[in-house]
């Protein structure tokens, strides 16, 4: 049965003038005529973006040479970046770390997790997720899926707030009280919900995230690592390089934990990767996280109305229980997606049958999910997608 | 007794005349009035780095958004940049991985090493190296100095090429011979050594680098992992990431390690610090490393003979023994490199009492070793460094 849309065109620009975040899409590079529905694997350029990164290269690096450690703010940028994150994450300043990437955060919090909990060598995943997080960890420890429901036993269980595939949403209160019951330590990886939500881990006990998705701090942009004030002491840092230590300028011969976060850095932050996420991060403290979700709820809702049942839902059909995308089953989804793409709906393909569509609020329209989901349902309808050009793999998708 | 210096300004002039490598330094970004003798530490940004990263920022990100990972080639990056820096170290195609920091590569270096070395728990480490190597791999192993010149039952022997304090350079050859006959694997850390002086690690295990000194890739630019097509079948990357899938993109539940050179990346490059350091690799393809070398070692000569008894040099005499920097000890070594900052000679200090001058070949020129020593001279003879206002501590050296 097809749904039936209770909007048209004219009601999608009328949501978008009504919208309290429609003045940020100015502020990004976005293309003219595509729509982009990628936010969710890496998000688009602000403006700024250029200038900032122009300026580290030409006004700091060429003008301070090896003295911009100390003018340009470098040799701190792990501390005072991860305080900009903080917010968005639920978290307090003193509390993240930025840098380095995803899998090596990962790897540091679980190495950190089975140091706290000795005798514990499981760490419960889900073996649906982002199998980065698994494959880091496959080494460290025994691995056991989420869905067996067993805790008791575990040193740490490791989720993504929202699934990359579906977009579900844990209920992170609810799962970080449960496991915490059964004296595991909590550790949320959300790259897929921080600045699509108002992320809040504060309850739990470690976290990781990545900035290049809905933060838009370019891609490859620096990763983070949240760890609880209630383990900043007793938390051991496996990837103890120089910037950990308590004195890194001292050189001496044997390593002495820094207190605090700064014991979780590892060495020298990439300078001009962390530029790019600063001209980010000036534009995140102007947003408001509810206006964020409230709008992320309203695109992703119409747009699985607008879709209605042309294609099978992947994804929760209840708003508070999805992140900022909307994922379909479809069993042709990679010609599928290529045939969209080339009619200018970008979205993705996630082996072996999912199609993915992100919507960041900074900068998704609601006319975007209408005039997108007017494509959809012709390539469907009139079955596009079988094109023999659609069929041949791409390299990388 | 003080030496008696051959040359005078003019001198030094007509060697610049004569310097085969003298179109380099209009490349780079370079105070006009200050010499700086600090591109050991970090080096001087290449004129094509800020363009370089411009397109990156604004034609790839801006214009291909997520489809950059292909169009623009960021996803094969840790890979065809590694190629790039291969020949700077005698290694060949296929070999080496870029990305991440040195202290990383050092981790996944030495836990290779003692996969590949099971039942062998001691590491050889140089004490006095720069201690980063040795703080990330003390909860790995069991350290053993290497002045004890015991190798007969370590898994590795990890040591830096040029000591970062003194400038003294190892026999390369020599030492990978008398290790790997103990049967410990040689790891080469040529953060110090490579742009300076045509490394060669070929006989090695593996090596790791940086190429933000000598190389010119930028703060924070990323370093690399050499492994030796010997060992990359048997060795294991304990970074387990994504990118060192067999098939990334298959997003598989389990981890299966990639054959080859790509088994050793982790996740995500830094595309951004990827693109200032492609911009300084185009620059080291068109470069000599005879020629870089040879005059390194007039550089260093000339500024040893010309700064003669008035300081103690902590490097070797020998030019051969050196790497591109000349170390001195001054028991207030912080106040003296201050007075010498101050008056545009740029070196720096590194406690508790060495001045190290680092000498880049492809933009320092012997008039910047006559003008340098000039002023040297004359703070250590009028005691200039005496005044009170260099006593006090900046916050990082």
């Amino acid at each position: 049965m097809r749904s039936c849309p209770v909007v048209d065109r004219l009601a999608c620009e009328a949501m978008d003038q009504e919208d309290p975040l429609r003045a940020f899409r100015a502020e990004f590079v976005l293309p003219d005529k595509e729509i982009y529905l990628v936010g969710n694997s890496l998000g688009a350029p602000p403006r700024t973006a250029a200038e900032r990164v122009r300026q580290a290269v030409e006004d700091e690096w060429g003008r301070h040479l090896v003295g911009g450690w100390n003018e340009a703010g470098w040799y701190a940028q792990p501390l005072t970046t991860g305080d900009r994150l903080a917010p968005l994450i639920g978290a307090g300043p003193g509390e993240v770390v930025a840098g380095n990437t995803t899998s090596i955060a990962v790897y540091q919090a679980v190495s950190a997790a089975l140091r706290l909990r000795p005798g514990r060598r499981v760490v419960v995943v889900d073996r649906r997720n982002f199998p980065t997080d698994n494959y880091v960890i496959e080494g460290l420890a025994e691995l056991r899926d989420v869905s067996e429901g067993r805790f008791e036993d575990a040193a740490a269980v490791l989720l993504s707030e929202v699934d990359y595939r579906t977009g579900a949403r844990y209920d992170v209160p609810g799962m970080t009280a449960r496991v915490q019951a059964a004296g595991a330590l909590m550790i949320w990886d959300v790259c897929h919900s921080v600045g699509a939500l108002r992320v809040d881990v504060s309850a739990a006990d470690l976290a990781v995230g990545c900035t290049y998705k809905y933060l838009n701090g370019g891609p490859g942009a620096p990763a983070f690592l949240w760890v609880s004030p209630r383990h900043q002491t007793a938390a051991e840092n496996v990837l103890s390089g120089w910037y950990s230590h308590a004195e890194p300028f001292a050189f001496e011969p044997g390593y002495r934990a820094a207190d605090g976060i700064r014991r979780f850095t590892v060495s020298t932050p990439h300078v001009l990767s962390f530029a790019a996420l600063e001209a980010a991060l000036d534009m995140w403290d102007r947003v408001d996280l509810e206006q964020v979700r409230a709008k992320s709820m309203a695109l992703t809702s119409l747009f699985i109305d607008l879709v209605g049942d042309r294609l099978e839902l992947a994804s929760p059909r209840e708003a508070e229980r999805r992140g900022s995308q909307v994922s379909f089953y479809h069993p042709d989804g990679y010609p599928v997606m290529r045939a969209l793409i080339d009619r200018g709906v970008h979205g993705d393909f996630r082996a072996p049958d999912i199609l993915r569509f992100g919507f960041a609020p900074l900068y998704t329209r609601f006319t975007d999910v209408w005039d997108a989901t007017q494509i959809i349902a012709e390539v469907l309808e009139k079955e596009l997608w079988r094109d023999e050009k659609y069929a041949v793999r791409l390299a990388v998708t």
